[in-house]
């Protein structure tokens, strides 16, 4: 399989960690691209014309995106571990994947917004909505967190999202009103996925 | 079921679109909500943390959000009609579903530069990568025509992107060198369910 990547991408880190926690990593080839909504990489476009990462190309030439899909593609591969397969436990885990995911969505729109749209044309109002919606999304997590016991795709993308506040947004400060979540983050890092997908500093 | 729900968001439509063609439109009660990133609706915050709709509260109680997950949720009530359960059938039509929503989050953002921004903030370089992305996922959906056959989660969410291209950037002329997929919406478009979800114009 090849995977379209980038180190610093948080929807990338959560196929890695879903790929290593199979045991499915030494299958991936990987395929670096530079890219944004403002620099696409005709490489990348040719296989996922949305031009977006991460996109995925299976054995078979199968293309697959985006992250939701790719996961529970690699999830299948090894019987469904990752994925509750129905009822209402399917549910919960896939509504706190969007959630997690919402908070990425945003946090990358943020950071667009204040680091590579030009600095006249920023526009605070937008950079505040979008912040806003990681805050609250946060909110809800630190009351959610034993629902995150387990290994599901709902715990590796919020372990991928508080990773990603790490590196971009670090002056939110996320964990200072949240105990809860950052005690279940510093347990989660431990997880030889997490240090080993860890984006340049 | 509660839906929060505006009539021009393609995602909702989807989820809309979905309950109709499953029976299950009496089911759903819609709650109106007037929003933009910039404009957050509190009620919708409190269900959705990440204020997007649409957003599914169940009978029992289940907050459920993306429309991906809203739409396999629905099915999954009427046995699963929409979502293939496995195989290559199922990562055809979940990617499928992926490149018709990254065109309308591509038009929703592409929308919000040139009409939702102030004026003096636009940046072009932005607006026109956003259509970049919509002409070329366009130009593949072109060439896939024949895998829409038939009613599932991917015909419907292609036929809500070429819909919400209609309605907001008609300027893009999307028909003029994709005849094959005029084609297939002008059929799709006949569905009771299309004309009953129709935005107002």
């Amino acid at each position: 399989m090849k995977l379209y990547y980038s180190p610093t991408s948080p929807f990338v880190r959560k196929v890695l960690i879903t790929a290593i926690e199979l045991g499915l990593r030494e299958r991936i080839e990987i395929v670096p691209v530079d890219i944004s909504p403002v620099e696409p990489s005709d490489a990348l476009n040719r296989t996922n014309p949305i031009g977006k990462i991460p996109t995925l190309v299976a054995d078979d030439g199968t293309e697959l995106y985006d992250s939701v899909v790719i996961c529970e593609y690699l999830d299948s591969l090894q019987g469904g571990r990752l994925f509750p397969a129905s009822g209402a436990a399917r549910w919960q885990v896939l509504r706190q994947q969007a959630l997690a995911d919402g908070i990425m969505d945003a946090a990358v729109l943020a950071r667009y917004e204040t680091w590579l749209r030009p600095a006249e044309l920023r526009w605070k109002e937008w950079a505040d909505g979008q912040t806003s919606k990681i805050e609250r999304g946060l909110d809800v997590l630190e009351g959610e967190v034993g629902g995150l016991a387990g290994l599901t795709i709902a715990s590796i993308a919020v372990a991928c999202s508080l990773g990603y506040l790490d590196l971009r947004l670090g002056h939110l400060g996320w964990r200072d009103r949240r105990p809860q979540l950052s005690s279940w983050l510093a347990e989660f890092a431990q997880r030889p996925s997490f240090v080993a997908t860890r984006p340049p500093g």
